[in-house]
């Protein structure tokens, strides 16, 4: 006789119904894909009376997630409360404790406690297992820890928060300031009870670095993630990127090099025919560039019930069918330490600058790009009439510089004394 | 003290000799990522002789690829030779009797014997893989056997010929005929000894088979996929289809409905726009819809020395870490017989007809539709004139159709005497 494989399922809301309704709907089906029955047997959330608008009834119920943790008749713990403390750290301890293998939703608590957690698992013979923590429901930690493999990786890059894409896209195509397009998110529901963890680019970040980690064998290093969130992204700088041809995305790189780590989480430029630029509204997207396979990109929803809940179950399933694999791809205690780099990777940078319309102004502009080191690829004067003054809108386009370069000719810029305003440079990617 | 896993290579053509690269390269990468060395200890090919540019001289050699699956020393039999029958296939079948697990880039090979093949490796207790037998470096048998598994699956849809691409992307983008770019991608050494399985879409139907039987838990059923090459894709029909928002693909797709299952690897107009529409050159993309995920789309480098070996590496390492399952997913005993649909799904169609430019000539092709119950969406009329003859070019966009009213429609257009040359009716997939 075959043993079910017994869940216990910490968190009843958007991610923990959807696994409900894939355990209840395709009993047959995954008996059929694991050779053994998948099955729920006790549940936990806040609130025990509130209807979930599907039958718990079956369900054993628990008040507190650690106590289910603990519960003899489960074999995995499903974790998906959320929060990088408190009751998912407690609970997710206390089930390797346990002797339980945990599935979990959640990128904070890994980004914050993965390590520590994947040796507690690893040295009591349990896994971890977090698919739907990145990128929701694209398959792109298994395409990452066994799809690739057999390449040593150079780089990944992904637009992983739905919400920032959802926010850029619609400031593009209608043509709305940040703000507005912020608080209609916030409307449709489409923002964290802590708005920063979305726009601050947070939750975008611990995903990232999660990926590279399993990419470059390191331990998990949010700490060193350079975030930059999209607060600053103007309406103005969207319609001029796109102008020349380039999208502003929140774009997540992470790449290793003999200077080091480099994990960076911040908007940039790309190009707007690229894969990334054609990314729309609350759609993933994330680039595996192996050395043998070259670059992979998976597309699809990274968000809601049904998505998040398919990763889920993914997970379990490859519990079911006996797939076991460490937390981060190769033994936790075997990570190394992380030496991150000392700045980014050079890039093209694009700025706009407003400047007094007066004689020489824009040549003091390209003295401080040439004193930085910074060569002009492209440069464009708009000249701009309000009813005070004469300006002048200028635009460029760098060849590769130095972020610390950019920096320095940014800070010099304000020196010149002929700018209006601050200056903007903002990265740009070619992918 | 591990036991490292020891290979048996037969085959070092390109994907071969990309997999003696990949072992030697990245000993210490695997070790670290499955916990134990990955050693190739015995290869074969047909001429012992050739110089193949890396150093094989650490392997056994067997001139016989059924000796070298029965060897003693090896533990897992990689097949990379190609070909439905002969060695391919004795070669496997030795394999397994002998206890051997079994890797190949072989699609030929499982379209045709991978029912038989999988039941005779699950009844050894041995499993075959074949993650590089469809599009190549693109972990799309994995994401679909395992990070989709959770989900019921509705649909596939793939571009998984590179040739075929090319050739189409080509012709769009140069305004080239199909027979001039057919002989620059021959020499281009593009295509397969026998281009027909290239342009034939025989090769992608078998990929297509073989995603569809792990979609829909069927066996393999290469037989019953509706196939139609590239070879009667005129340019001209390109340029038309471009003007109204459509690139032409060769494009997969495998549903199954309660009208049975449909697969086709047909030439299809897709929106400019959409995903497969912007797949330019050797590029394959895959998309998988699942019940709860929705849309995942994958896309990838299809062939290569470097794509194509990671993905053999990738089930090697499978493997090596002892993640096992059955062939197509699940139990292959346990696969359904196969119930084709009788036709394809409805949908709308592009129509090309050329017809004498005489009074009534329109209406009587029109009135063809309209017999046929089928419902115009849009119809041009552009009017020729060549030295003969007056004549018009008439271009349909029709509502969703029937593929049997499709071809009824186009023999009476036949009969109605108007038409100058064969009309043209390609479907067109919005996806
Ligand atoms: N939503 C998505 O699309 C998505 C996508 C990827 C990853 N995730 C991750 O998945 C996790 C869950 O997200 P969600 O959207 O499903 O969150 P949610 O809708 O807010 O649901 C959280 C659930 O956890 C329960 N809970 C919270 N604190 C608890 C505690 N101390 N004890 C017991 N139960 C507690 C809540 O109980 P009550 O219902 O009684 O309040 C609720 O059922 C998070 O880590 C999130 O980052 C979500
Ligand atoms: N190339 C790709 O990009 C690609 C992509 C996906 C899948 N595949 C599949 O991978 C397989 C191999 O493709 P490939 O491109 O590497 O082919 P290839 O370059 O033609 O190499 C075939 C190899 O098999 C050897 N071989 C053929 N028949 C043999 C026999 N009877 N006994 C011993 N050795 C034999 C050949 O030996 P000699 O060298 O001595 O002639 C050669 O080394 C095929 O199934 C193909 O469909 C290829």
């Amino acid at each position: 006789m075959v043993q079910p494989l017994r869940l216990g399922l910490a968190g009843l809301g958007t991610v923990g119904i959807g696994v409900v309704k894939i355990v209840q709907r395709h009993a047959d089906l995954m008996t059929m894909r694991t050779g053994r029955p998948v099955v729920i047997t006790a549940v936990s959330a806040r609130s025990k009376g509130k209807d979930r608008g599907v039958d718990l009834s079956a369900y054993a119920w628990e008040d507190d997630p650690v106590a289910l943790a603990r519960r003899d008749d489960i074999d995995v713990f499903v974790e998906v409360m959320g929060g990088h403390d408190g009751a998912a750290k407690d609970a997710t301890e206390a089930a390797i404790a346990a002797g339980k293998d945990v599935v979990t939703a959640n990128k904070a608590l890994l980004a914050h406690h993965g390590q520590a957690l994947a040796e507690a698992a690893e040295a009591a013979g349990r896994v971890i297992r977090f698919e739907a923590a990145v990128a929701g429901g694209i398959p792109v930690i298994k395409s990452l820890t066994e799809g690739l493999a057999g390449n040593q990786i150079k780089r990944v890059m992904g637009v992983m928060n739905g919400t920032c894409n959802y926010i850029l896209t619609r400031m593009q195509n209608a043509g709305l300031p940040y703000e507005t397009v912020f608080e209609e998110a916030r409307q449709l529901g489409y923002l964290e009870a802590d708005p920063n963890l979305d726009v601050g680019g947070i939750d975008a970040g611990h995903k990232l670095s999660l990926l590279a980690s399993i990419a470059f064998g390191t331990k998990v290093a949010f700490d060193h993630v350079e975030l930059e969130g999209i607060g600053n992204v103007s309406i103005e700088d969207i319609h001029l990127a796109d102008e020349m041809g380039y999208h502003i995305k929140l774009l997540g790189v992470a790449q290793m090099s003999g200077r080091g780590l480099e994990q960076r989480m911040t908007p940039c430029l790309v190009p707007a025919d690229s894969p990334f630029g054609q990314l729309q509204g609350g759609t993933n997207m994330v680039m595996l560039e192996g050395d043998s396979v070259g670059q992979i990109v998976l597309r699809g929803p990274g968000a809601g019930e049904g998505p998040t809940a398919s990763a889920v179950m993914s997970d379990v399933i490859d519990i079911a069918r006996g797939l076991r694999l460490p937390t981060f791809g190769c033994p936790a205690t075997q990570l190394a330490d992380v030496c991150p780099a000392k700045s980014a990777t050079p890039a093209p940078y694009y700025m706009r600058a407003t400047l007094l319309d007066k004689p020489g102004a824009l040549a003091k502009i390209a003295t401080c790009l040439g004193d930085a080191g910074i060569s002009i690829d492209q440069m464009r004067q708009i000249n701009q009439q309000d009813e005070q003054d004469d300006k002048a809108l200028v635009l460029i386009v760098t060849h590769k510089a130095a972020p610390a370069d950019v920096a320095h000719a940014m800070s010099q810029f304000a020196a010149t004394g002929v700018l209006v305003g601050a200056p903007v440079a903002i990265r740009i990617e070619e992918i």
